[in-house]
This record gives C-alpha cells, structure tokens and sequence, in this order.
C-alpha cells in the first residue's frame, strides 16, 4: 500500500467540485458529532486550519466510528461534494472509514481549552492544536519570504560558524563548546581549563552572531544573507527571551548608513505584505484567538508609512521635551530603554522610526565613528508597541580608526587581525543589520511569549524534547 | 553620498546597450594592464564570475590608476558600450576612477595560483577569489532550491533545537554545551559534573540530527523538513568530514517507505535539474577548473534516469556474485563500506540505486521493523562516484515494537517517552530522510574536500574566524 494517493485537506477544500469527486483522505479526528442517522467528523491533516468535514449517513455500517476520539488518526475513502451557503465549499462523504491509529482516553490534549503553559509541557503534543499548526505554518511561510526578499535582490545566503572563538557582541554570553568529560577536565599549570587538549584546540562557544564572519563574505561576494541559529547564555526568563533562537543578518558591501536603512524599511515592508498576500488564513485567526489588536489592520498601515528618520541626539531632545514620566532618566548617553523607544514610536511618530548615530559607549566596537568622536554610525528600527526590532550599523572601513576602537573596548587586536585584514586589503564601505527572527513573528501576529514561536524553546533550566 | 546609484556587474553584464549607458559601478580590480595610452581593467563585485572589462582610453588622466594593485576597490563613473565578437557584450569606458580601499603589496592573494590548503588559511580573504565566489552563490541558489522544492509541496520549513538533551543517533558524538566555568565544574557526590546546576539543569549537547523533533513536528502538520547545522564531535581528518554541517532533514506523516523514496528521487533530480536551469555559469566553471568529470554531462544524465531500488539482501547476493576483490569481505549482516557502495551504483547498476530494508543490527532504533524481525525499513541512495548520499526510513509508529527496540538498543525508555508518545496518541505510519547539504555540493560541483564548500570549516583542531 502506498499513501501517495490521499489528498491534503488544504488541496481538498480548494477543489472546484463539480458532481462527486473520489478521494482519500487521513488525518487526526477532531471533533466528531451526530445521530443513530448520521455522524460528522472534523478532519485535519495539519495542512491547512480548516478542518474538512466528512459525513457519515449511515453510521451503524461503520463499526470503527465508536472507537474514534479526538485525535485518532484515520483514513477515509469516499468522495467530495459541493455545499451551498456555507464557508467552505465541500464536504465528504464517507465510504469507508479505518483507524489508523487509536487515541486513549488518557490523551492529555482533550477538546477543552489548554493554557499556553500546560501547552508548553507538552511540546511534543501541542503541533496538533489549530494554535500551533498555525504559528507553524506562518513561521514556515515567513522564513521563505525572508529568502525570497534577498535571493530576488541577488543577495547570497551564507551559512556562518555556529562553533566560533569569537564574540561579537563582547558581551560574554556564550555558551562553552567542549568534547572534555566535565568531571574531568585537563587544567594548566595556571589553574585554568587547558583548551589547546579539546576537540579545537582553543576555547570555542556558541555564536551571538554571525555579523563578523558575513562581513567577510560581503567582502568578497558584495550582499549576503545570514539566516540561522544565534545563542545566548543569558539568564534572563522573559516572555521576550530565549537561549536559542533565529536571526537574519543581511551585510552588504559598498552601502552606507543611508542605504542601510532603506533595506531594512524595504525588507519589513516586504515581509508585512508577504503575511498580508500569502497568510491570510494565518492573520485571520491571529485575529480571532492571539493577537489583542487587530493585526491586519495593523500590517496593512505599516506597508504604506513611510518611517520616521531621526538622530539619537534628536531623540533625546523629544524625549526630554516629553510630558511623560519616564521610569529611567533621560539624557544624553543613556542608552534608549524600551519605554523610550515605545514612546518615540508610538507616541510621539505613531509609525516605525529608524534612530541612528548614538553614543559610541553604548554600541560595540565595529561601528562607524563619526567626525564628533563620540557617536557612531548605528541605525535601530523602533516600531510601535515592541520597541526596537532591528538594529544595524555601518561598520569602521578605516583600519587605524577600527585598531583604535579594538583597543578602546578593551579587546585583543591579534584576535581581531583577521577582521582588521578586510580594512587593510581593498577595504570597502559596508553596512548590516540584525533581526531576530522570533521577534519579528510575534509582532506580526501577536504571540506573547517566544516560548510559543519556537517549537522546542531553550530558556533557563529547560532544554526538553 | 548614498552607493545605491551603482550598477552590479552582473547587471551591468547583462544590459542590452544601444548607444552608450551612463553607470557607476564599484568593485575589486582583479586585473590591471595596459601602456601609455590605453589601459585596461577587470573589476569584479563578487555578483557574477565574470569580470567586467573597464577601458580607459586616456589614461595619463587618470592619477590613481598607478596606485591599483589587485583587489584595491575602485569606484568607476563611465558608460557601458556594445563590443562585438567576444564572449561578454559589453565593457565600460571610464570616465572618472577613484581608489576606495587600498590594497597594498604585502597582500596575500597576488594574482598567481594558489593551493587550496593555502587559501584554507586565509579564509577570510579567500571569498574574494574567483572560485570561491562561485562556490559561495552556488551554494546559496542550492539552498534556495532546497526551499522551493518543498515550498512548491506545502512542506512546512522547521527549526529543530540545536542544543538538546538527546543524541539521536545514539553515537556518542555530541559536543557538550555547558556553562560552567570548566575550570571550576560543580560535582556531585558521585564524582559525575553535577549539570542540575548548568543553565539548562541537565547534561545538553549540539544536535547531531533534527529527526525526533521534526516527527514531532510531522505527527501534528503532515509534512515538514528541517535545513540547519548539525553536529558530530568526530575526531576525523578526512576530506569529507567536517565537525559542523548543514543537514536537511524531510518528515511526512501518513507516509511509507515507497513514498519516501518516491520524494527522495524527486528531490535529487529537482536539485540537478535546478542546477542545470539556475547555476549554469557556475557549473562551466566547475567543468573548467574544479571538477575531474563532466559535471554537466552527469546531471544531465541524472535527471532522465530512474534510480534502481533493491533490497540488502540483493545488494548481497550482487556483491558476493560481484567479480571484484574488495577489502571488506562482504556477508550479509555487515554495514555497507563506500566500496561497495561505489560497485553497486558505478559497475553494476550505473547509476543511482536506492537499497532497502538493511539488518536491523546496523541501523538506527526508531527504524520500521519488518515481519522477519531482523530487517528494518531503511533506505540508503547510493550514487555513481560517492556511494551513499541520503538515509532515510519508514519509522517504527507501533508503541509496543518502538519499546521493545529502545530496550534492544540498550536505551532508555523514560528519556524517550515523550517520542512514545507520538505512537501512543493517534499514532501514523511516517517516514524521513536526511541529506547532508555540503555531500551534495560536493558531488554535483566536484569540489573535493569539504573545507572548500563551507566557508568557515569547523574539523579537529581548527575553529578559526
């Protein structure tokens, strides 16, 4: 027996039925209904939120019909009609029915509805839940947006290290990569941990990000693309934070600060309009059962703004000049917390704003010193009701100012002298940014936690499944 | 100054020019040469393998020019004009040229050939050599067609968890995640690393294969893939080997072993026909300088086969039947070595055969087993010159079998609980495959050694930018 001839209920419910039209389905039973006279299941296959629903006109013939509880998988053979005034078009009629698998009474995923933690308890269960076949599908759906933006502009998609020696960020929140017994690690004469005897010979984490590597590779290939996984080791238990997550970092080569964030606005753009074109179904019941606005409206208002563009300094002036309370003072040098990037947008431009130039001391060591010695050539994207969702910079070209900043954050130039060569040898002018992958999916459909965007969360204490 | 009025190379290759066209295009000079009155330059923008000719019919005028060394990057005003009889259609005259970037005389990669073993040492300028900036855009189109392939089917794209508790393959290859201080590693009373105090409150490593989490995942959507790193903390210095690789994984639920091989050679002959469609000027370079075959002429001829499907047992009976002195003596019961992988798909079938249901004793746990009892539903696809490319199989979807296989393979049955219990509720016939991504650039490119197809190879000893 082969199953290539079953029929997805997505491709099902989109036939243009004439009379009756032969299928097979299979699927998880879930709901099913009805008389001595006539039964109805609500059958999905995980391919579409709709469920097709089959009619059984003679129930007493199908003997399996008794046994089926939410989630028994099956397969049904029968054909499907066309159905007047109702939302969907077809339904079926079944002909013969057969279990596939049973579903116990013990199921902890009944038809009641589950809070979002007892969903998380059981990870491996809840992909079967309408919720999570949606986030699912609108994760899968967006992450080809996100290639089909850079690969129709030329962009090259490029794998960066996952294991690197380096940290971008300097903000000391790797993970350690090692092939030693813990118990049983080889030390120096120092006392310290002795790396040259692990599987790389030196002290290797998990990357914070693949910025410095797709700085190379722009280097040679001109506009690249990251699109993979970026690790934290921070403990933080937040609905916004998680240890393992995906993040997009595009870096492109002759392109400046001005540049830069023209991408970034053309790329969220691009990827609110994708959602609005090819998830419909996705926003629709976002709308209904997630989000606590109206997410379509919501997406359909950012594609026709054009963002704000300010400087930090200017930044700080309109926050100062607020009539707002804010929790953490404002003046110049701080570094823009969440409520002042939420008033920026929200309030004060009531549209997604690009801030850049700000301080050197609060942005890491690569960005682009401007002629005032103090601020540099950063861009972040604050939108409405998140705060900063993506943020960028054109980064140092010049090797002696780029050598003056390692040394000014305090970092080891031999480390960096590979980065540095770039400056060295045909140096260009080139600008990048970073989006968290998980972020941008809950502010487009209003998911609250990214323990529900990711399948298999990684946060402090759990790394289960 | 913003760069976005420059014109790619690739673009500006392309160009259908009647008279003149005004454009700026900025790039690497590959190439310098010329006398007193005409001079000539190749400027590549890593877009295209082509370089494009720059003439610059006055060049006393132009002070820089003397400075330009191999890959200074230049910025070029001029217009592009028709030639004829040559291979590209256009070449730009200069009208303004000014040096961006220096590139000066100690620089590594001067014009001369260098080794492969060589540019793996300077990896971060490598890029900007002509075979690697092929390899690069090869490599990101393949990725591309990866996604449309299942895009294109409504397969969902997932990402499993690179940090995980489990070892899928139950190799012992796991690279430890940690983060302790391994200087200073908590122990329990027992001797053992006490990980109930490590950030995830347990023993976590690098995934070795996102299989279990993508059944779940299919167990709930249908059908879904996973394209993302994997790892194997191996200690093997061989040419096909590397610590850290990209693996793409396809799970479909209501699925066996006929389907799955059904999707297999469909995927395969998507990926050839995509390459002869997409990457042609990439494969004539390959044919030119890389590879030791026709790259072309194979794929050709790959995509109009129909792969050969035969048991183990036949395999065997081929084998012992088989003319040929092999190094590993060939009996039924042993694991298939390359060289008899390379007989079977080169001398006797001669072209690509998938072998099925191999002993139960040299494959994985969670394989279907079959009514003999010592053979699974496996399925390995060998292929001319490299041997086997894909493994897939029909997983095991009965509980009560799955235990007893668990117990067999001398496994835990707690810490597979939650995969049990994918069988337990509404339990489907699935299956799966896994394909190594750098395994097939190599075969379709010739590119001979994995730490040219990845950018920043991670092996024994070597974790370098």
């Amino acid at each position: 027996m082969t199953y290539f001839d079953k029929t997805k209920i997505k491709n099902a419910l989109q036939l243009e039925v004439e009379d009756k039209e032969d299928v097979t389905v299979m699927g998880w039973v879930k709901t099913k209904r009805g008389s001595k006279n006539i039964a109805f299941l609500e059958l999905n296959d995980g391919s579409t939120v709709e469920n097709l629903q089959v009619v059984i006109l003679n129930p007493a013939e199908f003997e399996e019909l008794e046994d089926i509880n939410p989630d028994t998988s099956v397969r049904i053979n029968g054909y499907l009609e066309a159905v007047e005034g109702r939302e969907q078009s077809v339904e079926m009629k079944a002909e013969e029915l057969s279990i596939i698998g049973d579903c116990p009474a013990d199921y902890p995923l009944q038809k009641k509805e589950h809070s979002n933690e007892f969903l998380r308890e059981i990870a491996h269960l809840r992909p079967r839940t309408t919720t999570f076949g949606v986030i699912n599908r609108f994760r899968s759906k967006m992450s080809y947006a996100v290639h089909q933006f850079f690969q129709e502009r030329d962009f090259s998609y490029v794998h960066t290290p996952i294991i690197t020696a380096n940290d971008t960020e300097g903000a000391g929140e790797l993970f350690t990569v090692t092939n030693f017994d813990l118990a049983d690690v080889p030390v120096t004469e120092a006392g310290q941990a002795d790396f040259e005897q692990d599987f790389f010979a030196e002290e290797t984490g998990l990357t914070v990000s693949g910025q410095l590597e797709a700085e190379v590779l722009a280097c040679g290939l001109g506009d690249v693309y990251t699109f993979g996984p970026t690790f934290r080791a921070e403990n933080s238990n937040t609905r916004r934070h998680a240890a393992e997550f995906w993040m997009i970092e595009p870096e492109m080569a002759f392109c400046n600060l001005e540049d830069n964030m023209q991408i970034i606005e053309e790329f969220l753009q691009y990827l609110f309009q994708y959602a609005l074109e090819e998830c419909k179904e996705e926003l629709e019941f976002f709308n209904q059962h997630v989000a606590e606005e109206d997410k379509i409206a919501k997406l359909e208002e950012l594609v026709e703004v054009e963002f704000a563009r300010i400087t930090y300094t200017e930044a700080i002036d309109i926050l100062e000049a607020a009539d707002k309370d804010f929790e953490f003072e404002v003046e110049w040098g701080i570094d823009l917390q969440t409520e002042h990037e939420r008033y920026l947008a929200e309030d004060h431009f009531a549209k997604p704003v690009m801030v850049t130039d700000y301080p050197l001391d609060i942005k890491a060591f690569y960005m682009r010193l401007n002629e005032d010695g103090k601020t540099v050539r950063a861009v972040d994207c604050l939108v409405p009701g998140v705060g900063e969702i993506v943020g960028g910079s054109q980064r140092e070209e010049r090797y002696d100012v780029l050598v003056d900043l390692i040394d000014e954050f305090g970092l080891e130039q031999e480390q960096y002298q590979w980065f540095l060569d770039l400056r060295k040898y045909g140096t260009v002018p080139h600008s990048g940014f970073g989006l968290g992958f998980e972020r941008i999916l809950m502010y487009m459909s209003g998911v609250s936690n990214i323990r529900d965007i990711i399948s298999f969360p990684r946060t402090p204490g759990n790394a289960e499944f």
